[in-house]
Protein backbone atom coordinates (compact mmCIF):
# COMPACT_ATOMS: atom_id res chain seq x y z
CA UNK A 1 0.00 0.00 0.00
CA UNK A 2 1.52 3.52 -1.30
CA UNK A 3 1.57 6.02 1.25
CA UNK A 4 0.55 9.92 -0.10
CA UNK A 5 2.31 11.52 2.28
CA UNK A 6 5.73 10.57 1.90
CA UNK A 7 8.48 12.83 2.09
CA UNK A 8 9.41 14.10 -1.06
CA UNK A 9 13.45 14.97 -1.46
CA UNK A 10 14.97 16.31 -4.56
CA UNK A 11 19.33 16.27 -4.98
CA UNK A 12 21.34 17.32 -7.81
CA UNK A 13 22.58 14.17 -10.16
CA UNK A 14 20.59 10.98 -11.40
CA UNK A 15 19.86 8.61 -8.67
CA UNK A 16 22.77 6.39 -7.21
CA UNK A 17 24.43 10.59 -6.55
CA UNK A 18 26.22 10.81 -3.17
CA UNK A 19 23.63 13.38 -2.01
CA UNK A 20 20.94 10.88 -2.98
CA UNK A 21 22.90 8.50 0.21
CA UNK A 22 22.78 11.37 2.33
CA UNK A 23 19.19 11.79 1.68
CA UNK A 24 18.67 8.36 3.15
CA UNK A 25 21.41 8.80 5.79
CA UNK A 26 19.05 11.91 7.01
CA UNK A 27 15.66 10.67 6.46
CA UNK A 28 15.70 7.17 6.68
CA UNK A 29 14.56 5.06 3.37
CA UNK A 30 10.53 5.77 3.53
CA UNK A 31 11.12 8.99 1.16
CA UNK A 32 10.71 9.54 -2.61
CA UNK A 33 13.76 11.09 -4.34
CA UNK A 34 13.81 13.86 -7.15
CA UNK A 35 16.81 13.78 -8.93
CA UNK A 36 17.23 16.98 -10.90
CA UNK A 37 19.63 18.11 -13.42
CA UNK A 38 20.71 21.23 -11.55
CA UNK A 39 21.32 22.75 -8.12
CA UNK A 40 19.23 25.72 -9.24
CA UNK A 41 16.19 23.17 -9.83
CA UNK A 42 16.71 21.67 -6.68
CA UNK A 43 16.08 24.94 -5.04
CA UNK A 44 13.62 25.93 -7.06
CA UNK A 45 11.24 22.44 -6.60
CA UNK A 46 11.41 22.57 -2.68
CA UNK A 47 10.10 26.52 -2.98
CA UNK A 48 7.71 25.67 -5.30
CA UNK A 49 6.44 23.07 -2.98
CA UNK A 50 6.90 19.69 -5.56
CA UNK A 51 9.47 18.43 -3.21
CA UNK A 52 9.51 18.85 0.52
CA UNK A 53 13.12 19.04 1.04
CA UNK A 54 16.05 19.95 -1.23
CA UNK A 55 19.35 17.78 -0.15
CA UNK A 56 22.52 19.50 -1.40
CA UNK A 57 26.70 19.29 -1.01
CA UNK A 58 27.76 22.59 0.46
CA UNK A 59 31.75 21.53 1.71
CA UNK A 60 33.91 18.60 0.59
CA UNK A 61 37.25 17.84 3.00
CA UNK A 62 39.49 17.85 0.30
CA UNK A 63 38.23 20.20 -2.05
CA UNK A 64 36.59 23.08 -0.35
CA UNK A 65 33.41 24.73 -0.66
CA UNK A 66 31.30 24.46 -3.26
CA UNK A 67 30.48 27.66 -3.65
CA UNK A 68 27.58 27.72 -5.99
CA UNK A 69 25.73 26.29 -3.75
CA UNK A 70 26.55 29.43 -1.33
CA UNK A 71 25.53 31.90 -4.73
CA UNK A 72 21.92 29.93 -4.45
CA UNK A 73 21.55 30.34 -0.58
CA UNK A 74 21.65 34.12 -1.11
CA UNK A 75 19.71 33.81 -4.18
CA UNK A 76 17.01 31.87 -3.43
CA UNK A 77 14.49 31.98 -0.05
CA UNK A 78 14.49 28.73 1.70
CA UNK A 79 15.64 27.65 5.40
CA UNK A 80 18.78 25.08 6.21
CA UNK A 81 17.12 22.62 8.51
CA UNK A 82 19.59 19.68 8.97
CA UNK A 83 23.42 19.26 8.09
CA UNK A 84 24.85 15.62 7.77
CA UNK A 85 28.37 14.58 7.27
CA UNK A 86 29.32 11.67 4.80
CA UNK A 87 32.30 9.88 4.14
CA UNK A 88 33.03 9.40 0.45
CA UNK A 89 34.10 6.26 -1.00
CA UNK A 90 34.59 5.78 -4.30
CA UNK A 91 34.56 3.32 -6.74
CA UNK A 92 35.39 2.22 -10.08
CA UNK A 93 32.75 0.69 -11.74
CA UNK A 94 32.09 -0.92 -15.18
CA UNK A 95 29.34 -3.34 -17.14
CA UNK A 96 29.39 -6.61 -15.90
CA UNK A 97 31.32 -8.10 -18.90
CA UNK A 98 34.50 -5.72 -18.84
CA UNK A 99 37.74 -6.38 -17.22
CA UNK A 100 39.85 -3.57 -15.22
CA UNK A 101 42.76 -4.45 -17.68
CA UNK A 102 40.61 -3.76 -20.67
CA UNK A 103 39.92 -0.04 -19.27
CA UNK A 104 41.22 2.79 -21.52
CA UNK A 105 38.16 5.27 -20.40
CA UNK A 106 36.82 6.82 -17.27
CA UNK A 107 34.74 9.22 -16.85
CA UNK A 108 33.44 10.93 -13.63
CA UNK A 109 32.99 14.77 -12.09
CA UNK A 110 36.11 16.73 -12.23
CA UNK A 111 35.60 15.99 -8.13
CA UNK A 112 35.26 12.63 -8.04
CA UNK A 113 38.22 12.69 -10.76
CA UNK A 114 40.75 14.72 -8.56
CA UNK A 115 39.81 13.12 -5.19
CA UNK A 116 41.10 9.63 -7.32
CA UNK A 117 44.35 11.50 -9.18
CA UNK A 118 47.35 9.93 -8.06
CA UNK A 119 45.31 6.18 -8.39
CA UNK A 120 44.33 6.83 -11.64
CA UNK A 121 47.48 8.17 -12.46
CA UNK A 122 48.30 4.32 -11.54
CA UNK A 123 46.49 3.16 -14.41
CA UNK A 124 48.74 3.63 -17.50
CA UNK A 125 47.42 5.19 -21.43
CA UNK A 126 43.87 5.64 -19.22
CA UNK A 127 42.19 8.64 -20.73
CA UNK A 128 40.31 10.62 -18.16
CA UNK A 129 36.83 12.67 -19.44
CA UNK A 130 35.13 14.86 -17.40
CA UNK A 131 31.48 14.63 -17.07
CA UNK A 132 28.50 16.57 -15.05
CA UNK A 133 27.85 13.63 -12.54
CA UNK A 134 29.25 10.84 -11.09
CA UNK A 135 26.18 8.09 -10.96
CA UNK A 136 25.00 9.85 -14.31
CA UNK A 137 28.42 8.59 -15.82
CA UNK A 138 27.46 5.14 -14.42
CA UNK A 139 24.47 5.10 -16.26
CA UNK A 140 25.88 6.40 -19.38
CA UNK A 141 28.50 3.55 -19.78
CA UNK A 142 25.83 1.08 -19.05
CA UNK A 143 22.94 2.74 -21.56
CA UNK A 144 26.20 3.15 -24.36
CA UNK A 145 27.24 0.00 -23.49
CA UNK A 146 30.97 1.11 -23.25
CA UNK A 147 33.06 -1.92 -22.46
CA UNK A 148 36.65 0.38 -22.45
CA UNK A 149 35.49 2.55 -19.77
CA UNK A 150 34.67 2.57 -16.45
CA UNK A 151 33.18 5.32 -13.82
CA UNK A 152 33.89 6.76 -10.65
CA UNK A 153 30.91 6.75 -8.29
CA UNK A 154 29.00 5.57 -5.31
CA UNK A 155 28.58 1.43 -4.25
CA UNK A 156 24.50 2.84 -4.66
CA UNK A 157 24.87 3.25 -8.33
CA UNK A 158 27.12 0.35 -9.49
CA UNK A 159 23.75 -0.83 -7.41
CA UNK A 160 21.21 0.33 -9.02
CA UNK A 161 21.90 0.24 -12.17
CA UNK A 162 23.66 -3.56 -12.08
CA UNK A 163 27.23 -3.11 -12.49
CA UNK A 164 30.30 -4.50 -11.57
CA UNK A 165 32.93 -2.67 -8.99
CA UNK A 166 36.08 -3.21 -10.31
CA UNK A 167 38.15 -1.63 -7.56
CA UNK A 168 36.80 0.07 -4.04
CA UNK A 169 37.71 2.70 -2.08
CA UNK A 170 39.99 4.40 -4.85
CA UNK A 171 39.97 7.98 -3.56
CA UNK A 172 43.64 8.96 -2.88
CA UNK A 173 42.93 10.27 0.91
CA UNK A 174 40.64 8.49 3.09
CA UNK A 175 39.90 11.55 5.40
CA UNK A 176 37.37 12.64 2.40
CA UNK A 177 34.11 14.02 3.98
CA UNK A 178 31.71 15.49 2.23
CA UNK A 179 29.25 18.03 4.28
CA UNK A 180 25.27 18.07 3.25
CA UNK A 181 22.43 20.72 4.10
CA UNK A 182 19.07 20.06 4.12
CA UNK A 183 16.34 22.73 2.73
CA UNK A 184 13.36 23.59 3.69
CA UNK A 185 10.64 26.36 2.87
CA UNK A 186 10.01 26.16 6.73
CA UNK A 187 10.75 29.30 8.80
CA UNK A 188 10.75 27.41 12.28
CA UNK A 189 13.71 25.91 13.58
CA UNK A 190 14.09 21.98 14.66
CA UNK A 191 13.67 21.99 18.59
CA UNK A 192 17.31 20.47 18.81
CA UNK A 193 18.87 22.95 16.57
CA UNK A 194 22.40 24.35 17.88
CA UNK A 195 24.00 25.62 15.15
CA UNK A 196 22.84 28.58 12.91
CA UNK A 197 24.04 30.60 9.34
CA UNK A 198 24.04 33.61 8.39
CA UNK A 199 25.29 36.00 5.56
CA UNK A 200 25.91 39.46 5.33
CA UNK A 201 28.23 42.00 4.22
CA UNK A 202 29.34 45.11 5.63
CA UNK A 203 30.45 48.48 4.34
CA UNK A 204 34.06 47.93 3.98
CA UNK A 205 36.25 45.33 4.39
CA UNK A 206 39.19 47.14 6.93
CA UNK A 207 38.05 46.94 10.24
CA UNK A 208 34.95 46.29 9.64
CA UNK A 209 34.97 42.60 9.10
CA UNK A 210 36.82 41.94 12.71
CA UNK A 211 33.86 44.34 14.15
CA UNK A 212 31.38 42.04 12.47
CA UNK A 213 32.84 39.04 13.85
CA UNK A 214 33.67 40.50 17.42
CA UNK A 215 29.35 40.49 17.60
CA UNK A 216 30.11 36.66 18.13
CA UNK A 217 33.47 36.68 20.26
CA UNK A 218 32.48 39.07 22.58
CA UNK A 219 29.50 36.90 23.68
CA UNK A 220 31.64 33.87 23.35
CA UNK A 221 29.51 32.30 20.70
CA UNK A 222 31.95 30.21 19.01
CA UNK A 223 32.29 30.10 14.94
CA UNK A 224 32.80 27.54 13.04
CA UNK A 225 33.08 28.83 9.28
CA UNK A 226 33.37 31.67 7.93
CA UNK A 227 33.35 31.76 3.66
CA UNK A 228 33.74 34.95 1.49
CA UNK A 229 31.90 35.10 -1.87
CA UNK A 230 32.00 38.12 -4.43
CA UNK A 231 29.92 41.04 -4.07
CA UNK A 232 28.77 41.16 -7.51
CA UNK A 233 28.96 44.68 -9.47
CA UNK A 234 31.61 46.28 -6.04
CA UNK A 235 35.02 44.66 -7.33
CA UNK A 236 36.77 43.05 -4.17
CA UNK A 237 33.80 43.85 -1.59
CA UNK A 238 32.53 40.33 -0.18
CA UNK A 239 28.82 38.51 1.16
CA UNK A 240 30.14 36.76 4.54
CA UNK A 241 28.86 33.42 5.32
CA UNK A 242 29.10 32.64 8.85
CA UNK A 243 28.05 29.35 10.86
CA UNK A 244 27.89 29.79 14.78
CA UNK A 245 27.10 27.86 18.06
CA UNK A 246 23.54 28.32 18.82
CA UNK A 247 20.15 28.69 17.94
CA UNK A 248 18.13 31.68 16.89
CA UNK A 249 15.72 31.76 20.17
CA UNK A 250 19.13 32.16 22.49
CA UNK A 251 19.25 35.75 23.28
CA UNK A 252 22.56 36.04 23.02
CA UNK A 253 22.32 35.07 19.59
CA UNK A 254 19.61 37.40 19.48
CA UNK A 255 21.83 39.73 20.73
CA UNK A 256 24.74 39.12 18.70
CA UNK A 257 22.74 39.56 15.46
CA UNK A 258 21.23 42.94 16.49
CA UNK A 259 24.64 43.89 17.26
CA UNK A 260 25.75 42.77 13.89
CA UNK A 261 22.59 44.56 12.27
CA UNK A 262 24.21 47.68 13.63
CA UNK A 263 27.33 47.29 10.88
CA UNK A 264 26.43 45.18 8.27
CA UNK A 265 24.63 46.45 5.21
CA UNK A 266 23.25 43.10 4.45
CA UNK A 267 22.44 40.49 6.50
CA UNK A 268 19.86 37.52 5.70
CA UNK A 269 19.50 34.43 8.64
CA UNK A 270 20.03 30.92 6.68
CA UNK A 271 18.94 28.76 8.87
CA UNK A 272 18.91 27.30 12.66
CA UNK A 273 19.49 23.67 12.80
CA UNK A 274 21.18 20.41 14.11
CA UNK A 275 25.11 20.36 13.65
CA UNK A 276 26.51 16.90 12.77
CA UNK A 277 29.49 16.60 15.19
CA UNK A 278 30.36 12.98 14.16
CA UNK A 279 31.95 12.06 10.87
CA UNK A 280 29.81 8.99 8.97
CA UNK A 281 31.65 6.22 7.40
CA UNK A 282 28.25 5.25 6.00
CA UNK A 283 28.74 4.70 1.72
CA UNK B 1 69.40 43.94 -32.08
CA UNK B 2 67.81 41.39 -29.85
CA UNK B 3 68.98 41.95 -26.25
CA UNK B 4 69.33 38.33 -23.95
CA UNK B 5 68.56 39.94 -20.47
CA UNK B 6 65.04 40.45 -21.68
CA UNK B 7 62.51 38.83 -18.63
CA UNK B 8 60.44 35.60 -18.94
CA UNK B 9 57.37 36.10 -17.36
CA UNK B 10 55.42 32.67 -17.51
CA UNK B 11 51.95 32.44 -17.86
CA UNK B 12 49.22 29.99 -18.29
CA UNK B 13 47.35 29.35 -21.45
CA UNK B 14 47.77 30.05 -25.00
CA UNK B 15 49.37 33.40 -26.73
CA UNK B 16 46.27 35.63 -25.90
CA UNK B 17 45.34 35.10 -23.02
CA UNK B 18 44.02 37.19 -20.50
CA UNK B 19 47.03 36.62 -18.27
CA UNK B 20 49.46 37.45 -21.13
CA UNK B 21 47.32 41.27 -21.50
CA UNK B 22 48.78 41.45 -17.28
CA UNK B 23 52.11 40.72 -17.57
CA UNK B 24 52.35 43.31 -20.55
CA UNK B 25 50.35 45.82 -18.24
CA UNK B 26 52.73 44.81 -15.36
CA UNK B 27 56.46 44.89 -16.99
CA UNK B 28 55.55 46.51 -20.36
CA UNK B 29 56.35 45.25 -24.28
CA UNK B 30 59.98 44.34 -23.22
CA UNK B 31 59.35 40.45 -21.67
CA UNK B 32 59.44 37.07 -23.35
CA UNK B 33 56.10 34.92 -22.63
CA UNK B 34 56.28 31.21 -22.05
CA UNK B 35 52.96 29.89 -22.54
CA UNK B 36 51.97 27.16 -20.08
CA UNK B 37 49.48 24.22 -20.08
CA UNK B 38 49.15 24.68 -16.24
CA UNK B 39 49.19 26.86 -13.35
CA UNK B 40 51.52 23.82 -11.60
CA UNK B 41 53.49 24.36 -14.48
CA UNK B 42 53.72 28.58 -14.33
CA UNK B 43 54.59 27.36 -10.74
CA UNK B 44 57.48 25.41 -11.15
CA UNK B 45 59.21 27.32 -14.54
CA UNK B 46 59.84 30.16 -12.21
CA UNK B 47 60.87 28.14 -9.03
CA UNK B 48 63.33 26.12 -11.80
CA UNK B 49 64.86 29.62 -12.64
CA UNK B 50 63.44 28.93 -16.56
CA UNK B 51 61.13 32.39 -15.98
CA UNK B 52 62.01 34.88 -14.06
CA UNK B 53 58.06 36.08 -13.00
CA UNK B 54 54.75 34.26 -13.12
CA UNK B 55 51.68 35.78 -13.65
CA UNK B 56 48.52 34.38 -12.13
CA UNK B 57 45.10 35.32 -11.87
CA UNK B 58 43.90 35.14 -8.12
CA UNK B 59 40.75 36.18 -7.65
CA UNK B 60 37.62 37.62 -10.13
CA UNK B 61 35.00 40.04 -9.30
CA UNK B 62 32.06 37.85 -10.33
CA UNK B 63 32.91 34.27 -9.90
CA UNK B 64 35.24 34.40 -6.65
CA UNK B 65 38.42 33.05 -5.92
CA UNK B 66 40.86 30.99 -8.32
CA UNK B 67 41.61 28.30 -5.32
CA UNK B 68 43.61 26.10 -7.26
CA UNK B 69 46.24 29.30 -7.18
CA UNK B 70 45.65 29.77 -3.13
CA UNK B 71 46.72 25.87 -2.95
CA UNK B 72 49.52 26.43 -5.31
CA UNK B 73 50.78 29.10 -3.35
CA UNK B 74 50.95 27.34 -0.45
CA UNK B 75 52.77 24.36 -2.17
CA UNK B 76 55.37 26.29 -3.49
CA UNK B 77 58.03 28.58 -2.51
CA UNK B 78 57.19 31.76 -4.56
CA UNK B 79 56.95 35.07 -3.46
CA UNK B 80 54.30 37.37 -4.29
CA UNK B 81 55.81 40.60 -5.72
CA UNK B 82 53.35 42.50 -7.19
CA UNK B 83 49.52 42.65 -8.25
CA UNK B 84 47.38 43.69 -11.06
CA UNK B 85 43.61 44.71 -11.46
CA UNK B 86 42.76 44.11 -15.12
CA UNK B 87 39.16 45.03 -16.44
CA UNK B 88 38.11 41.93 -18.05
CA UNK B 89 36.33 42.23 -21.65
CA UNK B 90 35.19 39.46 -23.63
CA UNK B 91 34.93 39.22 -27.34
CA UNK B 92 32.88 36.75 -29.70
CA UNK B 93 35.60 35.53 -32.47
CA UNK B 94 35.42 33.35 -35.36
CA UNK B 95 37.36 33.09 -38.74
CA UNK B 96 37.11 35.85 -40.61
CA UNK B 97 34.70 34.17 -43.50
CA UNK B 98 32.23 33.25 -40.43
CA UNK B 99 29.16 35.45 -40.16
CA UNK B 100 27.30 35.57 -36.53
CA UNK B 101 24.14 34.03 -38.25
CA UNK B 102 25.54 31.20 -39.06
CA UNK B 103 27.11 30.71 -35.27
CA UNK B 104 25.88 27.17 -33.97
CA UNK B 105 28.36 26.84 -31.43
CA UNK B 106 30.26 28.40 -28.89
CA UNK B 107 34.14 27.47 -27.06
CA UNK B 108 35.59 28.86 -24.31
CA UNK B 109 37.00 28.44 -20.18
CA UNK B 110 33.37 27.80 -18.20
CA UNK B 111 34.68 30.84 -16.16
CA UNK B 112 34.55 33.10 -19.63
CA UNK B 113 31.49 31.06 -20.56
CA UNK B 114 29.59 31.63 -17.33
CA UNK B 115 30.53 35.21 -17.29
CA UNK B 116 28.40 35.81 -20.83
CA UNK B 117 25.87 33.47 -20.35
CA UNK B 118 22.67 35.62 -20.66
CA UNK B 119 24.32 37.19 -23.65
CA UNK B 120 24.53 33.80 -25.12
CA UNK B 121 21.33 32.86 -24.25
CA UNK B 122 19.79 35.08 -26.77
CA UNK B 123 22.25 32.87 -29.61
CA UNK B 124 19.21 30.86 -30.18
CA UNK B 125 19.99 27.30 -31.31
CA UNK B 126 23.94 27.62 -30.10
CA UNK B 127 25.68 24.78 -28.33
CA UNK B 128 27.99 26.36 -25.34
CA UNK B 129 30.90 23.90 -25.34
CA UNK B 130 33.63 24.59 -22.14
CA UNK B 131 37.46 23.93 -23.08
CA UNK B 132 40.56 24.91 -20.89
CA UNK B 133 41.52 28.10 -22.36
CA UNK B 134 39.71 31.16 -24.04
CA UNK B 135 42.77 32.20 -26.38
CA UNK B 136 43.53 28.32 -26.96
CA UNK B 137 39.33 27.72 -28.30
CA UNK B 138 40.56 30.80 -30.49
CA UNK B 139 43.34 28.59 -31.92
CA UNK B 140 41.26 25.62 -32.03
CA UNK B 141 38.63 26.40 -34.15
CA UNK B 142 41.25 29.09 -36.60
CA UNK B 143 43.48 25.28 -36.72
CA UNK B 144 40.58 23.20 -37.17
CA UNK B 145 38.77 25.29 -39.59
CA UNK B 146 35.36 25.61 -38.08
CA UNK B 147 33.33 27.88 -39.54
CA UNK B 148 29.78 27.18 -37.71
CA UNK B 149 31.89 27.75 -34.16
CA UNK B 150 33.21 31.15 -32.44
CA UNK B 151 35.19 31.43 -29.24
CA UNK B 152 35.04 33.94 -26.34
CA UNK B 153 38.24 35.11 -25.39
CA UNK B 154 40.80 38.61 -25.72
CA UNK B 155 40.65 41.13 -28.42
CA UNK B 156 44.73 40.33 -28.29
CA UNK B 157 43.83 36.69 -28.78
CA UNK B 158 41.75 37.44 -32.08
CA UNK B 159 44.87 40.17 -33.51
CA UNK B 160 47.30 37.43 -32.60
CA UNK B 161 45.20 34.68 -34.96
CA UNK B 162 44.69 36.79 -37.20
CA UNK B 163 40.34 36.47 -36.64
CA UNK B 164 37.24 38.31 -36.65
CA UNK B 165 35.53 39.77 -33.93
CA UNK B 166 31.99 39.19 -34.26
CA UNK B 167 30.63 41.16 -30.65
CA UNK B 168 32.55 42.93 -28.43
CA UNK B 169 31.82 43.35 -25.02
CA UNK B 170 29.47 40.77 -24.36
CA UNK B 171 30.15 40.08 -20.59
CA UNK B 172 26.32 40.34 -18.82
CA UNK B 173 28.22 42.48 -16.02
CA UNK B 174 30.81 45.53 -17.33
CA UNK B 175 32.26 45.03 -13.85
CA UNK B 176 34.09 42.53 -14.33
CA UNK B 177 37.43 42.50 -13.10
CA UNK B 178 40.49 39.60 -12.63
CA UNK B 179 43.59 40.38 -9.73
CA UNK B 180 46.47 38.86 -10.83
CA UNK B 181 49.85 38.20 -9.02
CA UNK B 182 53.48 38.55 -10.02
CA UNK B 183 55.39 36.22 -8.61
CA UNK B 184 59.33 35.51 -8.16
CA UNK B 185 61.83 33.48 -6.21
CA UNK B 186 63.26 36.94 -4.92
CA UNK B 187 62.75 37.37 -1.05
CA UNK B 188 62.89 40.62 -0.99
CA UNK B 189 59.91 43.08 -1.20
CA UNK B 190 59.80 46.11 -3.77
CA UNK B 191 60.56 49.31 -2.25
CA UNK B 192 57.04 50.49 -2.66
CA UNK B 193 55.38 47.63 -0.85
CA UNK B 194 52.23 48.75 1.25
CA UNK B 195 50.42 45.15 1.47
CA UNK B 196 51.01 41.77 2.72
CA UNK B 197 49.61 38.45 2.16
CA UNK B 198 50.14 35.39 4.38
CA UNK B 199 48.60 32.13 5.10
CA UNK B 200 48.56 30.40 8.28
CA UNK B 201 46.24 27.94 10.25
CA UNK B 202 45.11 27.66 13.60
CA UNK B 203 44.36 25.03 16.37
CA UNK B 204 40.40 25.26 16.39
CA UNK B 205 37.92 27.17 14.37
CA UNK B 206 36.08 28.37 17.73
CA UNK B 207 37.79 31.97 19.42
CA UNK B 208 41.05 31.03 17.47
CA UNK B 209 40.25 32.86 14.49
CA UNK B 210 38.64 35.70 16.17
CA UNK B 211 42.39 36.09 18.31
CA UNK B 212 44.49 35.63 14.92
CA UNK B 213 42.55 38.20 13.05
CA UNK B 214 42.38 41.06 16.19
CA UNK B 215 46.60 40.27 16.03
CA UNK B 216 46.01 43.11 12.97
CA UNK B 217 43.10 45.18 14.58
CA UNK B 218 44.58 45.70 17.69
CA UNK B 219 47.59 47.35 15.75
CA UNK B 220 45.26 48.84 13.36
CA UNK B 221 46.21 46.91 10.38
CA UNK B 222 43.72 47.17 8.00
CA UNK B 223 42.90 43.53 6.37
CA UNK B 224 41.52 43.25 2.49
CA UNK B 225 40.84 40.02 2.25
CA UNK B 226 40.36 36.50 4.27
CA UNK B 227 40.44 33.53 2.07
CA UNK B 228 39.77 29.57 3.55
CA UNK B 229 40.91 26.88 1.80
CA UNK B 230 40.57 22.96 3.63
CA UNK B 231 43.17 21.89 5.73
CA UNK B 232 43.61 18.04 3.92
CA UNK B 233 43.22 14.91 6.39
CA UNK B 234 42.04 17.09 8.86
CA UNK B 235 38.54 17.71 7.97
CA UNK B 236 36.56 21.27 8.50
CA UNK B 237 40.16 22.79 9.70
CA UNK B 238 41.38 25.38 7.18
CA UNK B 239 44.10 27.56 6.32
CA UNK B 240 43.40 30.90 6.23
CA UNK B 241 44.96 33.47 3.76
CA UNK B 242 45.02 36.84 4.93
CA UNK B 243 45.98 40.50 2.94
CA UNK B 244 46.43 43.60 5.08
CA UNK B 245 47.63 46.63 4.66
CA UNK B 246 51.41 47.64 5.66
CA UNK B 247 55.03 45.97 4.50
CA UNK B 248 56.98 43.22 6.80
CA UNK B 249 59.35 45.93 7.53
CA UNK B 250 57.15 48.05 9.55
CA UNK B 251 57.08 47.46 12.64
CA UNK B 252 53.74 46.67 13.89
CA UNK B 253 53.11 44.42 10.96
CA UNK B 254 56.49 42.49 12.28
CA UNK B 255 54.62 42.83 16.11
CA UNK B 256 51.35 41.59 14.45
CA UNK B 257 52.91 38.59 12.85
CA UNK B 258 55.21 37.50 16.53
CA UNK B 259 51.76 37.85 17.98
CA UNK B 260 49.76 35.51 15.38
CA UNK B 261 52.87 33.08 15.75
CA UNK B 262 52.00 32.56 19.07
CA UNK B 263 48.34 31.41 18.20
CA UNK B 264 48.87 29.53 14.44
CA UNK B 265 50.00 26.24 14.07
CA UNK B 266 51.66 27.13 10.67
CA UNK B 267 52.57 30.27 9.19
CA UNK B 268 53.52 31.10 6.14
CA UNK B 269 54.38 34.46 4.47
CA UNK B 270 53.53 34.91 0.90
CA UNK B 271 55.17 38.20 0.31
CA UNK B 272 54.78 41.98 0.36
CA UNK B 273 54.16 43.85 -2.39
CA UNK B 274 52.57 47.48 -4.00
CA UNK B 275 48.95 47.17 -4.03
CA UNK B 276 46.96 48.04 -6.82
CA UNK B 277 44.00 50.22 -6.00
CA UNK B 278 43.14 51.16 -9.27
CA UNK B 279 40.34 48.92 -11.37
CA UNK B 280 42.11 49.33 -14.68
CA UNK B 281 40.25 49.13 -17.68
CA UNK B 282 42.84 48.44 -20.50
CA UNK B 283 42.15 45.32 -22.57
Amino acid sequence: MQRQDKNRVAFQGEHGAYSEIAAHTFFGNKIELLASETFDLVFKKVEAGVANFGVIPIENSLAGSIHQNYDLLLKHRLRIIGELNLRISHNLIANRNASLSGIRRVFSHPQALMQCQNNMARLKGVEIIPTYDTAGSVKKIKEEKILDGAAIASELAARIYGMKILKQRIQDNPENFTRFLVLARSTRPPENANKTSIVYSVKDLPGALFRSLSVFALRDIDLYKIESRPLHGKPWEYFFYVDFAGRLEDSNCRNALKHLAEIATFMKILGSYKRDARLKARD
